[in-house]
């Protein structure tokens, strides 16, 4: 039994919506997963009670208090400790849920499964990955915005952890690694690209292509895209802000009608970020998915789709096992 | 009389391209306004028979060295005196030429033009101002290639730079600025921001309007967005990639034919970096632009257009004076 525990209180809409996302996620999650609603129960309650729910799928835990979108993450994380964020991951942690997603406060949910889950030995940091839309398949980019400073030593430990997401639950049995940069050249870039280079290039248990610049991201030649959380963070956001951009210029010179024509309805849905669900953070114990605050509940049934494949997978295992045996590669 | 110098050896097709370019531009151009060809005078005589050329209007200036493509930028320059990159720039510094253009080795542009025409007065660094096309006017972002690893008291600088010319190229009497970070609040950010934050909130010359996070640099609320180079250039790049990206999946999901419509060609002429012609070096003595290698002619007719504008305001001098302001300014 696979039990995906979900921060029903995350988000702009909660409960509503994250209840609405676990309902949808239900209907096509195997019977041999369930879901657990953490937050207020008096509150979930009445949200629930609008929907058809399959017996025996969704249990509540009761979480009395609720982390803003405003508060000060690691403040909030240590003062509010029967919040939904904090009862959430402790569930992951004791054993009694295998994953936890939310649409909270991020900082919280960062600060939150660093401290309450740990880091896997050998992990430095722990990274957002982000999938990219590409014309073929998504590409996964990280950080993407857990860490705004890094050295080169914590940019490979980004692509180590991306190698394990990408293979285990992107499909991509021998994922290739991209260094995002402003050139082709080893020697291009700033201090720290141009020290994790180096680092990149003689790391055996990496697939390593090289440099990327900005216009590969999005050409799909690369499975994992390795950058700084402040890069990954201005380019993921930037790119969110193209399709809007897009859908703009098509209203305003071609016309509104196209924009609901079936292709063009497929074209915007290759490019919505929301289709892709949450964004794991790799390099914690345990399984724990980030997602936007203004997720609609399609997003938060993909992103419990996400975390039910990775539980099933074993990524973090995984990144366990693959941490323990690249401490030993000096 | 305003004396424009084009490198015609610059770029993957040269001297054809500039030299198309060169007699494009003239046909907007003011008559007070010469465009200057400088390179390997018999291959720009070749290609200027195939054209009919207004009397009078382009001039040739034998440069017999080419600095390739894939040259170290510094050792090229200080090698090769007598390329074009090198005469171009010379000829700016003596007075001969009012700009210079090149769609040759970027790295060469940028280190000739410090070196030959050196920088204003309080200017620690050059910076790379990239035009992003918007669903209503362009918004300058700097720097977009120069600097990798920037201090607060440069990205104040590049904020300096781009003020001024936000106000007399583009025309924008009070241009605002904003500082390109993860978050909104001051405190966000890696440290170089964090502390470009506290200085552009003190500089009483700017219009500083907070931090902008990458989903707002396109929404034209900003005139001058403001980040270090190796920031700047990923999200630049990326940029360019996206149209790129809609026009593979419009071709692939509606219709090829969709994509020769009037009302497309216009959205993809919007998207269509060309349109905005080259990348002003700011901060040097002088006006210095910078084209992709890639550039078609219509794309170097509009640097040449933009170098235009830039002598014809007086943007240089107007950039001296200011920093020689807030010199006097702690």
């Amino acid at each position: 039994m696979t039990r995906i525990a979900l921060d029903a209180m995350g988000g702009d809409f909660a409960p509503e919506t994250p209840i609405e996302g676990a309902v949808l996620a239900l209907q096509s999650l195997p019977a041999s997963h369930d879901i657990v609603l953490v937050g207020r129960s008096a509150d979930i309650e009445t949200a629930l009670s609008l929907h058809d729910v399959p017996e025996g799928r969704l249990r509540v835990v009761d979480a009395p208090d609720v982390i803003d979108m405003a508060e000060k993450p690691l403040q909030a994380i240590r003062g509010k400790r029967k919040s939904s964020i904090r009862i959430g991951l402790e569930m992951v942690k004791v054993g009694e849920a295998d994953a936890f997603v939310s649409g909270g406060n991020t900082g919280a949910m960062m600060a939150g499964s660093t401290l309450v889950l740990g880091l896997h030995p050998g992990v430095d940091r722990p990274a957002i990955g982000a999938l990219f839309p590409t014309v073929s398949q998504p590409v996964l980019l990280l950080d993407a915005g857990a860490n705004v400073d890094c050295t080169p030593r914590e940019l490979r430990g980004f692509a180590r952890l991306g190698s394990v997401y990408a293979r285990d639950v992107l499909q991509r049995p021998q994922p290739s690694v991209g260094l995002l940069n402003i050139g082709d050249e080893a020697e291009k870039g700033n201090e720290a690209v141009r020290g994790a280079h180096a680092l990149l290039a003689e790391d055996p248990g990496l697939r390593f292509v090289g440099n990327v610049e900005g216009r590969d991201i999005i050409n799909g030649d690369c499975d994992v895209v390795v950058c700084d959380g402040f890069v990954g963070n201005v380019v993921l956001k930037f790119y969110e802000s193209v399709a809007r951009l897009f859908g703009g210029l098509l209203e305003q010179e071609v016309s509104a009608e196209l924009l609901q024509t079936p292709g063009m309805q497929r074209v915007f849905k290759i490019l919505d970020y929301t289709e892709y669900g949450g964004a794991p953070l790799l390099g914690v114990r345990g399984v724990s998915i980030i997602c936007h605050g203004s997720s609609p509940a399609r997003a938060i049934a993909n992103a419990i789709a996400v975390a039910a494949q990775s539980v099933d997978s074993q990524v973090s295992q995984h990144i366990a096992a693959k941490m323990a045996e690249d401490g030993a590669v000096p």
